[in-house]
This record gives C-alpha cells, sequence and structure tokens, in this order.
C-alpha cells in the first residue's frame, strides 16, 4: 500500500492574517508548493516534465477547513493520488499540524500540451513516474 | 428573484505566473475581497459585524477552473447565497471576464463567536442584512 | 508644476500581519499597481509599451516607513517622476491614508529590450508620454 | 571578524511573474523570512522576544536589484547587523543565486513595545543575542 508524499514548511509570517491563522487562499499554495516538490521527487523537477512538452494546470480544488496553521509552525502537507484518469490526476491532500488535520483539499490537475494548453493524456513516463504515491488500486 | 452582488477589480502583475494567467490560489483571494465589499453594502463595512462581537470563518471552499484571467484585464465577481443554515452561510460565486465564466466557486462560511472563535448561530440582523443577495427559497 | 499621478485602493483583508498592519513587502506592490494605472493614462496600458517592444524594470527601490495602513481603509498612491535619464526613470512615490503619509518610496526603473531584457534608451514616445507627471526641472 | 547569518530558501511558483522572474516585492518577504529564522538561531524564535514585550518594525528599507531568481532555484538569504544604535538595527543583506548577488537589501529595523508599539531601546538580552551576526565594530 503506497504512503502519500510528505513535504514540511513553515508558516511565514506574512501568511497569517489579523486573526492570527494562514489566510484560507495560501492553503492552495501550499499544495502547489508539496507538487513541487513531488514532482522533484519523482521526475528530478518539474522542469523536466515541461521539456518534453507537458505541463499541468488545476481543473478542481476542493478545500475543507478544520482549523488554521499559525506563525512559525511547522507544517506537513500530504499529497496522494487517489486516480489517474486520461488525462486528469485526482489527489487527495492534508495539511496537517503534528497529528491534527488542518485542511483537507481534494484536488484535479489535468495534463496539457505546453504550447497549446489544450488537454492531451498523460504520458506513460508521467503516470510511471507519479506511480510510488498512487494510492488505491483505482487507475484508469 | 435576487440578482448576484457584484464586485469588479482588475487582475495585478504580481497575481499572473510564468504561464501568463492568475494563479490559483489567487481566486479564492478575489472572493474574499468581493465578500469584504458585500459586507460594506449590507452593514457598511466589515467592522460593524465584528464590533457587535461575531465574525465569519471558511469552512468549505470547492473551485471549479474553466479559464485563466490574464494581467490587467478587468474581471467581475458575483456573491451569492443559496442558502443560510443556523450557523452556516452557503454561497455560489462567479468569477468572470466578460461573459465568460471563468472560475465557479461555492463557498461556506461559518458564523463564530469574535472572541472564542466558537460557532455561533448567524444572528437575525446579519441574516436580514444579506438577504438581498439571497437567491433560491432554501433559507433553513 | 506638474502634479504627481494618484491612485486610490483599498487595502485587502490578506495584506493585513498578525500586527493588524500591511504587511512590509506589499508597499511595494501598491507602487506596481499605480505605476501600471499611470501606464494606462500614458500610453491606454502597460501592453501597449510591450507592443512596441519595450519593457521597465525596477532596479532600486527605497522605502521609508512612517505608519501603517489597516485592513479596508483606502489609500493613496501617489506617483511623480523627478528625473529621467538616458535608460532611467526616477520616481518620488508615497502612499497616504488622507493627509498621512504612511510611506515615501524613491525607485529607479530602467527600460530594457523587451526580448532581451537590456537596457535600452527610453524612447521619445515614451518621455513624452510620461511627461506630465515628470516634477521638477532636472530632465537629463 | 563575524560572519553572516544564511538562510536557503526555494523561489515558490507563485512567486515568479509572467517575466519568469521573482516579482521585486517578495525579495522583502525573503529578507522577513531569514530574518525570523535569526531570531530562532538567536533567541528559540520570535515569539521569545514577543513574550518579553518587544517586538521590531521596518522603519527603512533600500534594495538594488542586480538581477532575478527564477522558479524551482534554491536562494540564499545573507543577512548581517552592522550598527545598533539605541532603537535601531542596522542590517547589510543579500541575496544569492550561487555566488550571484541578485538583489542587496538594507534595513533599519526598529524595537517597539509590542503593546504600544511606541520605540524602546533594544535590551540588553536582544543586543547581545544577534552580536553573533554583528559585523564591523560601528555598535553606538
Amino acid at each position: 500500500m503506497a504512503e502519500p508524499f510528505t513535504h514540511r514548511l513553515r508558516v511565514r509570517f506574512h501568511e497569517c492574517d489579523v486573526q492570527g491563522v494562514v489566510f484560507n487562499a495560501h492553503y492552495l499554495t501550499y499544495i502547489d508548493i508539496a507538487i513541487t516538490e513531488l514532482w522533484r521527487a519523482a521526475l528530478g523537477g518539474y522542469d523536466a516534465m515541461l521539456e518534453r512538452g507537458v505541463d499541468i494546470v488545476v481543473a478542481d480544488a476542493h478545500l475543507h477547513f478544520h482549523g488554521g496553521g499559525r506563525f512559525d509552525q511547522e507544517l506537513t502537507v500530504e499529497v496522494a493520488f487517489t486516480r489517474m484518469g486520461t488525462t486528469s490526476i485526482v489527489s487527495a491532500n492534508r495539511i496537517l499540524y503534528g497529528d491534527t488535520t488542518l485542511v483537507e483539499v481534494e484536488m484535479v490537475h489535468v495534463t496539457v500540451d505546453r504550447s497549446t494548453m489544450i488537454k492531451t493524456p498523460i504520458p506513460e513516463w508521467l503516470r510511471e513516474a507519479l506511480s510510488p504515491w498512487l494510492v488505491g488500486a483505482r487507475q484508469r
């Protein structure tokens, strides 16, 4: 059974609002940062995908907020792929402080041709590179 | 039949990424900005709610991306309340460029006691102030 | 005697930090937003300059902080050009809340060839378009 | 001779603009992040200062831009204190990619009473905690 990819990051001062917690939009940025790190682990870097003519764009993001991260806390971002369709990569992500889940985020990324930004099937080399973090058995 | 609240804003240079489009997280910020303006129209300002001991927090946000805003474009943000529960305010929001919907966002805000940040029923004065933008008939 | 260009903008919730005031880096963004609006007044838009093969980059920025803007305040950003050299555009900028100066910012922008990003002399059409906001007599 | 404090960070996707480089305002944020890490090394964390009733605010920032950081590059932020006055902490900071200086930033921070935000002399314990990164002999 695959484990999620994890990335740790520290909440930055400017990311917290007057309420003392991370402003809601920044959690989407945290997911993006973790995805970048996962791509580094999978392919050596995001650019390695771009150089092969493929890019990814976000099609859907669903955030469930349970609590708020605070300045200087070290958070864990977990990324796990739950399904890979023809062009869509579905992930279940969590942002945690210690054992406490702060935010759950379901994302759908879609592979596109880098020059036209039109949908293109997930190449086999990408599918394979991401497979270590594919949890469950729902591939295609 | 109620109309959505609308707010117009211009895409800022630093909000666009290397792909030339607004970075995905900023759309959540755009919703927040429109909500602030709606509160101004409803109550005279966000602070008018805080002064009465109530705050709102985001419990859930679901974004569907159809296209990307670009630098210097003037976008329209639409906010319409679809349901008001005991403590939750559900809204259907759209971000458009001209007639083209770029992003649809379903949000759930929850009213909290400002000092404890614990859930508190939507006060009648807030329910009434927001009612001009309540579309549909699903209140409670 | 020329008057500064002015642009009004409202402090957004996510721009304020735990101290309740605008995070310092955002003032540079406010200047950038006002510069974009000045370019609109001067040339019809920033893109009109890009289409003619010229771009500008920031070479130097000096910020003096006197006070902090707060959430939902409407601030005024003033831009005045104090000198235009061969390739450099020097501006004196202020960010005010009412009559109170919050931040003074001296900026140096440099004109570059858009494709190479290498310094290029300020074109006459740009020099002329910006001249309404050139205060003082120190041009070249 | 003291060495500067150094902190390494990676350029995030959303920090880069359409020109492909880090947007200018974010370099001020990078300095803030490094200052936070320096405070951790000096005092165990920024909160350790707040708990003793002292905060710091930025009074002056002067940025000299020589080049631009790019997405996914790991940059080095150097912080060195060049002078400590009665209430002001002057620092010379650099942001580098490898051996190439991208941005130099001179900063002045001022110590304030945390509750009133009014200037207060740098406490001896803070002066001592920061002394490992005081370069030159210009203290008071």
